[in-house]
């Protein structure tokens, strides 16, 4: 029996906010791992990867076949192109999630380097600006995607002040700490680059409201 | 007057060529840069990003037009949607190089920290997975593709090296070096990365060719 092309942009839509729960999911553990040094959770988080991965696939695959059976115009030609790209972003993000819990297992031996508040904070950051762009995407909401935009700085900000924190007062003063300081700095790049990722899912969603390409140009955007 | 939809696919797959140009000659110069300590080289690196940026979405809005007006099926529907991933792919690319300018820049009023040798090698590698999986999108040529991705573990491999040199017989030996080898450190996660989206592109080619996706299985791809 056939589907309906509306049901079949819906089954688009479900899987794509099942994609955004595993990588907000995958996010969340590797922070929770890190934070309390926990090898098993970060292993999950490998493991899960598998099933996002898969997840990507389908997506991709049902959305070419949209294009190419429906021939979709306008509004919804948008709307698929742009789920595809949000697709690939969100399976990249869970990829650093995977980063993040490899250097958890490799970090989980050895005495903690100092007390986390700063990287914590950055992944606060960084899944906010993850569910907000998806939230933007769902209820195709122009001013939430605007915000993610406009919060990264924050995030770029959040991720210096680590980055010179670790060098300045761990790795400079005893070398020997460079090894784990490394690892964090890592980390903390990994979650600044998902939140590089949730930007560009909000300007694709900008693109697919008003097909107004504000990439590189968020300016272009009026105000709220 | 119309064009034919042939001439269409020709000047978007020339599009994307100049892509490939603009965004292996923006790793050489930046590479250059390094070596030379050329902040000049460096800043027109950055400089020349905007053009790339522009030709991004000028290929993408094409390509989503001739999805629309077009309604291609199968072979030209994967031509299409496969150059709008290779038009994402070099831009990032494009922006690895910008990262690695910035830090050149960064760098240049200070002493350099050792002889250059593993970071240009990895830069080597990273321009020729790049020509060929672009080659390899020109001439459709699958076993070029299937080159570039069986080479990656290799730019791992070469990173790995730059990383534990830094660490181990700069940072740990004296700490005073890290602000430096972080510097160049990330300059080789960036080549590596590179590394990384030449074999998305590759793997986004053979989907093209054969229409199977060998992304995270590239043992279903059967011997030469």
């Amino acid at each position: 029996m056939e589907r309906h092309f509306d049901e079949e942009l819906e089954m688009l839509n479900t899987d794509i906010l099942k994609m955004a729960v595993f990588a907000e999911r995958a996010i969340f553990q590797s922070i929770e791992a890190l934070k309390n040094r926990d090898k098993n959770l970060a292993r999950a988080v490998i493991e899960q990867d598998k099933k996002i991965d898969e997840l990507e696939l389908v997506i991709e695959e049902r959305a070419i076949s949209l294009l190419a059976l429906r021939q979709p115009m306008a509004r919804d030609l948008r709307f698929i192109s742009t789920g595809m790209k949000i697709n690939a972003e969100l399976e990249r993000i869970a990829d650093l999630a995977v980063n993040i819990a490899q250097k958890v297992v490799e970090l989980a031996g050895q005495p903690l380097l100092k007390p986390l508040i700063d990287i914590p904070k950055l992944a606060v950051t960084a899944r906010k600006m993850v569910k907000d762009a998806i939230d933007a995407f769902v209820h195709r909401d122009q001013n939430l995607a605007k915000e993610v935009i406009l919060s990264d700085p924050e995030a770029d900000n959040l991720r210096n002040i680590v980055q010179q924190d670790l060098i300045n007062d761990y790795m400079v003063k005893d070398g020997t700490t460079a090894p784990r300081a490394v690892s964090l700095l890592l980390i903390a790049r990994n979650l600044e680059r998902i939140c590089d990722h949730a930007t560009n899912i909000a300007e694709d969603v900008i693109y697919m409201i008003n097909a107004k390409n504000v990439r590189h140009h968020i300016e272009k955007l009026n105000p709220k």
